[in-house]
């Protein structure tokens, strides 16, 4: 479509411009910005079905409230895009997730309307009630409001900020479309369906409710009674009731003149409130309502139709994983499956699908992801945990408390390792190795094949290891499906593999996981040895101490943080077998990487041929 | 108290032994293990008030369950002293939190009845959801219970675990005694408490209910109906229910017979429910009751009149922290003080008795904690946000996420940096560095000194470094007053300070923070200059490249892990810049370190002066 074209769409420059609205004309102006973002989206890919579900919570919370003053705060901002193009990047939308672009996620650093950055989940409430907190302090008299999915409710992070909402003047809009990417699950997720299968009454309550507009408290007195009486009648109880907020709802929360005019009634109300609004993910591009898991983030369609281009018929490691687990729980009946809410993504729903006892989606709760694995472990269970790997930063604790300290055995495989590109900064699986390689207990595996996954998934179902087996890899590859019939190898944990030994040359190139092709191209340019590392932890010392007496460089390269990564641990090691040895480093920065191509990024961070070798040289 | 001369608990050698105790012995067995438990620890310190508290309730759980077959999950295990002396440990309860003795908190590697291990809190539902998640996949039939203090509820961890309980035959038993250490607070404390105010009308619930016994069908629509009438009449829901528990209570959990009764009627009843009991920490030693933070662990005591040594008169890190900030918050009102359920711990019950609200206690939530933070920080606030080491590590994705990613700048104080003692490896700072280290936007400092504590939280204060100030300092000290007169000094960050130089040597020494004194002894043993780090990040590269020049070996000796440590970095750092040196490291080793005083832990982990000298001159 082309703005120029569209009545309302093209004048609403600004908040300020969208506020000249008429209520009436909002439905309108909703549907031409939906247009927009199809038409955008399908172009440049991102993430489209919860930012048409959220198009009008978007629309009538910068109508009503007076942002950038007040603050709006998105939970998981890939929701966001309509609040990005409200806010005055509609002209730049098409740079969205681009090299150089806006970012898919607010950003503090684009705008003053992004009022907190949010890629991973279950943040908002924290953030809003600090800013609700400094509001009083400051005597500001500044309205907080945080929009959160049922998805990232589930996360123990928001019950954390729930909890400590008294008393602060935070409104929580509850964005319910009963997903995350994939159907969301849990208890809570059963409560909230009764509290919304309760139409009827809350139709009449809220009627009540408006009336009543005129008097505030004979709007308290209500209130109390009605939320008494409906769990009298219907025998429930309300969470949000019970860590003090007040709670309204449910309301259509893509009807935009409801939303405004409760909104309205709801600014001039104190404390902890929260709005429940049901909303349908995908809403209004009807292949997107109808299959929302798939078009969470399609990439490339086209609008008109809703085609897109055809499924790869070869593997990512994401599908050899998924068929892996599968295989080797078919053959040890203790192999179970776990996802934080991510079973289509790390492919864990080959697994739920074929032995749904067998597999736990247990909602974003990464840090409850790890201690349920232990739990399994203690008895005798072999657990699978799957986590993006930027996700399982927050799992440190339960991976050093509930696994390694225990020497409870748990396998967790860090999908998303490495650079994850459009995504951007919160997103790159940059510090995994960093952060764990300090734990006693744990073992890192990185494998840089399709294959290598496979076995290594294979030799850590075999237990024995008193710990943590991490199994990285990145996101993607392109393999054949014959890798599946393939038998497996059990490897020695710890063993590196030299890929191809120059015993003429002084330098030795040693690659991590998915470094492994660069590496061995620069190897091959340089005359130098390549060895693929395979296990970050146990450090195959043997291996080392050969190097250490046959060349006079090593070279790491590894496509996490150098700063503790791979080639630190290397460099630990040597030191502390007294060996003096010049130990050189090619990774990420100690600076976040920000979005662009996979590909773009690997270059931008001197992940390439090119700079291996001239590091090699140096 | 000599065993020999009591009636039951020199009789009570097993559980087995306790199971053969009639009812209404129970009573009489508990007043002797009470008694025994505050003798033992009146002479060999440890936690007393929650071991009181859930004294009946771990009589009652073994009484009634068939543990070791059937799980007990304890969470934060030093409420566990009972259960350690039932299942076994009697005899060698005196060598509690001793070197080589038992653990002071439950162990799995100690004892089979030790279902898991806990120094952390929050735990208890997750492990326990997924060990009858795998008696359902084994149908072993296995009853699994889970004991948790309303404190430990605050942590989103256990939020997560109740989510996820559904379908599992698990039982929480709530220890509810209104207490962390300190008070406990929020939201869910209100809603508890709402809970046994209606004592009431839970009596006469709980009558009706014994009273149907017979007839589990009737129970159910019992349960239905009361729970709806209770919100009805009392205006409140139950956050368990809407959880999917059936809750149950609250009732005298210190009454043993009680609790016999009431978990002989639950051990039949299938899926997720929830004990609430009532218990007073302290219970039946009365000064323990009535001031139950200073007697959470109260040192050595004389057990018939509670005296215990005279409070010492100088200051330790923690009151000097404390001073500090109470001292900045009075000259800048944007400061603000955090911790997540330690106030007395850390001292910021200075800074919250002075200014209530400049300080904030958000129970046991350390994610939130720092997001809360981040959320003050983008309104300009200063929040200086207290934790200890080991349990920061339940936020380092917050660190990344909320603050550093975005540039807010939050100063972390992480207290119990280093080895901690007899509260053993759940609990020692040893991880911060590395963990910590590898993340971009972060300073790290590490004070070593009374002084430069203070110097270090005034030059944090004055911002302009763009993410998180990290300031780590350890448990203890002995510090003359004297210092919090003397005028603050504004730091350069990242610059370390050469303590004593000798140009005719060949080693330089770089202690981080508490090992200053160790690191200057050895520094005059080897003739070597000593540099005090001061900053682990950013590091001082000017003086590190002098370093190079001028020494043939550097030691870096640190409290913390070797492995991604302080030494780590100087590594990372010469490898960087090209430079080719010998940087040996002193710090703790790549396995988790047990419980024993600090004195010994560190010259077991090689922090002496004799094994610096030994590692400079290798």
């Amino acid at each position: 479509m082309k703005i120029e074209d569209t009545k309302y769409l093209s004048r609403v420059n600004s908040v300020a411009d969208l506020r000249k609205l008429s209520i009436d004309e909002l439905p309108l102006y909703c549907a031409e910005l939906r247009q927009f973002i199809v038409d955008s989206v399908s172009s440049n890919p991102g993430h489209l079905g919860s930012s048409l579900g959220a198009l009008e919570i978007a629309v009538a919370i910068h109508y009503v409230y007076d942002t950038p003053y007040d603050r709006l705060v998105w939970d998981v901002g890939h929701q966001a895009y309509a609040h990005k193009i409200i806010t005055g990047r509609r002209d730049m939308f098409h740079t969205n997730r681009k090299r150089g672009g806006i970012s898919g996620f607010p950003k503090r650093a684009e705008s003053e309307f992004d009022a907190f950055g949010a890629g991973h989940s279950s943040v908002s409430v924290s953030a809003a009630v600090g800013m609700a907190a400094a509001s009083k302090i400051k005597g500001d008299n500044r309205k907080v409001v945080a929009v959160i999915g049922d998805g990232a409710l589930t996360g123990g992070l928001a019950f954390e900020g729930l909890n400590n909402a008294k008393d602060k003047d935070v409104l929580v809009v509850l964005n319910d479309n009963n997903m995350s990417i994939d159907p969301n699950v849990g208890a809570l997720r059963d409560a909230l369906t009764k509290l919304t299968t309760s139409r009827v009454y809350n139709k009449l309550k809220n009627r009540i409710w408006h009336f009543l507009g005129f008097c505030p408290p004979l709007r308290r007195v209500l209130q109390k009674f009605e939320n008494g009486a409906k769990s009298f009648f219907l025998h429930q109880s309300n969470l949000f009731e019970s860590l003090g907020f007040r709670y309204f709802g449910p309301i259509d929360g893509n009807d935009v003149k409801m939303l405004v005019r409760r909104l309205r009634d709801l600014r001039s109300i104190e404390g902890p409130k929260l709005l429940h609004t049901i909303t349908v993910k995908g809403k209004g591009y009807p292949i997107a309502e109808e299959h929302q898991t798939e078009w969470h983030a399609p990439g490339k369609f086209n609008p008109l139709t809703g085609e897109k281009a055809p499924a790869s018929d070869s593997l990512r490691y994401q599908e050899v994983f998924g068929y892996t687990l599968l295989e080797l729980a078919r053959s040890n009946d203790k192999i179970v499956g776990i996802t934080p809410a991510m079973p289509t993504g790390c492919s864990l729903n080959i697994l739920m699908e074929a032995m749904p006892h067998r597999a736990f989606d247990v909602g974003i709760a990464e840090g409850h992801a790890v201690t349920f694995a232990a739990g399994l472990s203690t008895e005798g269970i072999v657990p699978f945990c799957n986590i993006y790997s930027s996700f399982s930063q927050r799992s440190i604790d339960n991976i050093i408390h509930d696994v390694a300290v225990q020497g409870n055995e748990v396998v967790l495989c860090l999908d998303r390792a490495g650079l994850v590109g459009e995504d951007g900064a919160t997103h790159h699986g940059a510090f995994d190795i960093a952060l764990l390689r300090s734990i006693p207990n744990v073992v890192i595996a990185a494998p840089s094949s399709d294959l290598e996954l496979r076995n290594v998934m294979f030799t850590a179902s075999k237990g024995g290891y008193g710990g943590c087996f991490v199994i990285r890899y990145p996101r993607g590859g392109k393999f054949s499906k014959d890798v599946l019939s393939k038998p497996f190898e059990k490897l020695q944990i710890g063993k590196s593999v030299v890929v191809n030994e120059d015993k003429s040359s002084d330098v030795a190139i040693l690659s991590v996981g998915a470094t492994f092709n660069i590496a061995s191209k620069a190897a091959s340019v340089v005359g130098a040895t390549h060895i693929d590392m395979r296990f970050v932890k146990p450090l195959d010392v043997e291996l080392l101490d050969r190097v250490a007496q046959q060349y006079r460089v090593v070279v790491v390269v590894e496509d996490g943080v150098v700063g503790g990564g791979a080639g630190s641990a290397v460099r630990d090691y040597y030191s502390a077998q007294g060996i003096v040895i010049d130990v050189r480093s090619v990774g990420l920065p100690d600076s976040f990487v920000e979005h662009a191509s996979v590909e773009d990024l690997w270059k931008m961070c001197g992940l390439s041929v090119d700079s291996i070798v001239e590091i090699a040289k140096r």
